[in-house]
C-alpha cells in the first residue's frame, strides 16, 4: 500500500469532469491536482493571493499524472499533496489522489512550477521564506 | 426546417466535451456558441484583437440554450450565429448549433453581452462603428 | 434584496473555471448549477445513483443564466436550488448563486429536465414517489 | 530547433481554455494532445467508431506534458503526433504543440494508453493490424 501524503483535501466529482467512457476524463486529474496544491500552498501559509500580493506568481512547466484505477461521478477524492523538490526558481509538488467512495489509489503525479514575477512572468529566485515554509513542511 | 442563418463556423466533437450520458455535455454548448460569436464578430470586421484595441470589451450578461437532440463524440456540428437585437450598451447574438453528422439541428439559443471599456469593465454604448457593421449584416 | 432559496451547497472557485477576462467563464455557471442540482435532489431523498436505479434519467433540454456580478479565483460561491415547475415529463429547477466572498448575488437561472428511461432516453411520465418528493419540499 | 513530426492537426484557441493568467490552462494541453491523437489514428485507418467497433478501446495510463510556452486566445496552435512506443497491450503516443501564430513550440508531451476490451475494459494484445498500421507509420 502507498503511503499518502498528510496533507490532503476533498473534492466530489462533478458530471461535467466525466467523459463517454463512463468515469472522469483523464485531463481533469490536473485541475484535480491543481485544487489540491492551492490548499496545500495555503496551508503552508501561501494563498495564492498572499502569493500575488508578494509579487511572486507560478507558471507551470511540467505536469506527468499516472492514472491507476478509473473514478465516478459523485465518488469522493481525497487529493493530497506534498514538496517533491525545490529547485533554484522550480518547485516540483507530488500528488496522490485517494478514492474514498471505492476505496483505492485513483492516480499519482507531479506537477512543476516556476517561480515568476507576477507582472512580467520572468523566472525569479524561490523567495527564502516561500523555501523555509515549504522545508520546515517536509522535515 | 428552421431557417439557419447565414453565417456559420464548423467545429468537431472532442472526448473531453462529452459527458457518463454519452453524449457532449449540457454546458459545452456555451462554449460552441461562444466560438461562433468570436468568428462571426471576426466575420464582420471585428475580431477579438480589435475590439480589445478600440478599448471595447464584452461582459457576458444573459445566456439560454434550448437543446434539440443529442451531439456525440466526432460528431461535426455547423454553429450558425447572428445579431439578434442591438441596444444602448447590449447585444443580443442567436445561435444555432446544426449537426452535420446527424443531419438534424442539435440545439440553439442566445447569449446577451454588455459592451464595457477594457480596463474598468464599466459599461459603455455600444460603439457607432460597431453598431453599423452589425446593423449591415442583418438587414 | 432577493430572497434565497432554502436549499445551498457550497464550491470554491478553481482555477480552471477562470478565463482570460480574470472571473469564472460564463459557460461555467451551468456546472455550478449542475452541482446544486445533484445535491439538492439528493436532499430530497433522489441521489443520481438512486435515479438510475429507479430506471430514470434526466436529459437536459433548457437553460438560461443571468450573470450578476463576476467571481474570481478561491471566491466561496454558495449555490441555491428549489424546484421551479412540474410537468407531465418535464421539471424546471432554479437556480440562485450567492458570493459569499464578494457577500452578493452573482448569477440565477434556470435548468429543465426531461425525465427519460435510462437505457433508451425516452421521455417518461414523472414518476409519482418523485413528484411528490419535490413537491414536499416546494409547499 | 526540434524536428516536428510529420503528423499534425490544428486547432484554434477558445476563450473558455484560458484561465486568469491570460494564457491558455495548463490542464487543457491534455485535451488538445488528445484531439491530436484521435486524428493521428484516423490517419492511419483507425477513426475511434471502427476502434469501438473492432471491440476495442483505449484507456489512458499516463500522461506528461512539458509546457514550452504559453498560448493565447485565438493562437492557432498545430498538434503532432506520432506513436512513440508499441507494447503488448499499451501504446505511447509522442505529441508536441506548435504555435503558429507566435512560430514557438508551445509544448510537448506523451500519452500512454492500455488497449482494453470495450465493454469490460479488460487489457488485451495490440491487435496485429493495429499494430502494423502504427509501425507502418513510424517506419
Amino acid at each position: 500500500m502507498t503511503d499518502l501524503y498528510p496533507f490532503s483535501t476533498t473534492i466530489k466529482v462533478r458530471f461535467n469532469e466525466t467523459d463517454a467512457q463512463g468515469h472522469v476524463n483523464f485531463a481533469q486529474y490536473l485541475n484535480y491536482f491543481d485544487v489540491g496544491l492551492i490548499e496545500y500552498l495555503r496551508s503552508v501559509g501561501f494563498s495564492y493571493q498572499r502569493m500575488l500580493d508578494e509579487n511572486m506568481d507560478m507558471l507551470y512547466v511540467d505536469s506527468h499524472a499516472s492514472y491507476k484505477a478509473p473514478a465516478h461521478f459523485d465518488d469522493i477524492l481525497r487529493i493530497h499533496c506534498r514538496t517533491g523538490k525545490i529547485g533554484n526558481s522550480s518547485v516540483r509538488f507530488d500528488f496522490q489522489i485517494f478514492n474514498e467512495t471505492k476505496d483505492r489509489l485513483t492516480a499519482n503525479g507531479e506537477i512543476t512550477v516556476m517561480i515568476a514575477d507576477r507582472k512580467t512572468f520572468q523566472k525569479k529566485h524561490v523567495p527564502d521564506h516561500f523555501r523555509q515554509a515549504l522545508e520546515e513542511e517536509i522535515k
